[in-house]
């Protein structure tokens, strides 16, 4: 995968749980997806077209992303709540666009995210497209976010990476 | 949701399970998901964005995904096959690829596919983009194919709604 994609990730789950969950993501070393890659229980998943496909999946424990969706929605909610899953949803959006914006020179739009709720189920893709894992330890747990971004056009303009982040 | 874009997915799911699962399906009338969804064991999700953005999800209980991705395959494969999950991601895509080219006048495109395997997991969406079923007969079992698509911005030159087509 173009590892150039995953540092908009990065600066992207740290500002959008900063902004919109009030809590600070402490963002470990991105590592390579073997399969059948990490077990959730809740994951929030998102595709990416145009000059580059891919997806992004942010994937929880119950625990986690209860608390999670607590901490943005500003109200306490568990799964079987009726906004537990527009919560996960919005969150995976707002990763989605933020990380988007720094695609920097290239066309590239997200689609609607789907929500699967399931104990102990994976999320995988095609093994032509590689993945990669961005683990994300929270004061309430961990949680983490797996990106699969292939380019499908030669981007006009496309300019230099962004500057590299710091991980712990 | 706009019912345009159901008539190219009941297409595309009939020639795409026709032509590369050599399966007869059987398309049901289609009708609005009402939360938390369909259990599934094995669910195929992609993305589109650009005019519109969506996503559509084929669900499946694991022994019609089994069946159908050995068929899709060519040789017996079940969902702890190193191709089951390649299997599933593809059909998807090819779906999501046929249904595309009948949203006349729109420029869309497919982000990358993502399957889910957990016995009993629910795909759910945000509940401001209804959902539209399709549920899907086949000879070894059912699945259902579910829709999401908002349009984003007015498609220059859009023509008329495709030709309707009959279902059971």
């Amino acid at each position: 995968m173009d590892v150039r994609f995953i540092n908009p990730f990065i600066l992207a789950i740290s500002a959008v749980f900063k902004t919109m969950v009030h809590m600070d993501v402490k963002v470990q070393k991105p590592h390579a997806v073997t399969d059948p890659g990490t077990r959730a229980d809740v994951s929030g998943v998102i595709g990416f077209s145009g000059d580059a496909s891919g997806c992004v999946v942010l994937s929880f424990p119950t625990a986690v992303a209860c608390q999670v969706a607590s901490a943005f929605a500003g109200v306490p909610i568990d799964e079987k709540h009726p906004d537990f899953s527009d919560a996960i949803g919005e969150l995976a959006n707002m990763v989605a666009g933020n990380a988007k914006k720094d695609f920097e020179g290239m066309n590239i739009s997200i689609s609607l995210p789907s929500v699967v709720i399931g104990r102990g189920h994976t999320v995988s893709g095609l093994r032509a497209c590689p993945r990669l894992a961005i683990p994300c330890e929270t004061p309430c747990g961990v949680f983490e976010v797996e990106v699969a971004m292939l380019v499908t056009k030669a981007a006009a303009g496309a300019s230099a990476p962004p500057a590299a982040v710091s991980v712990a």
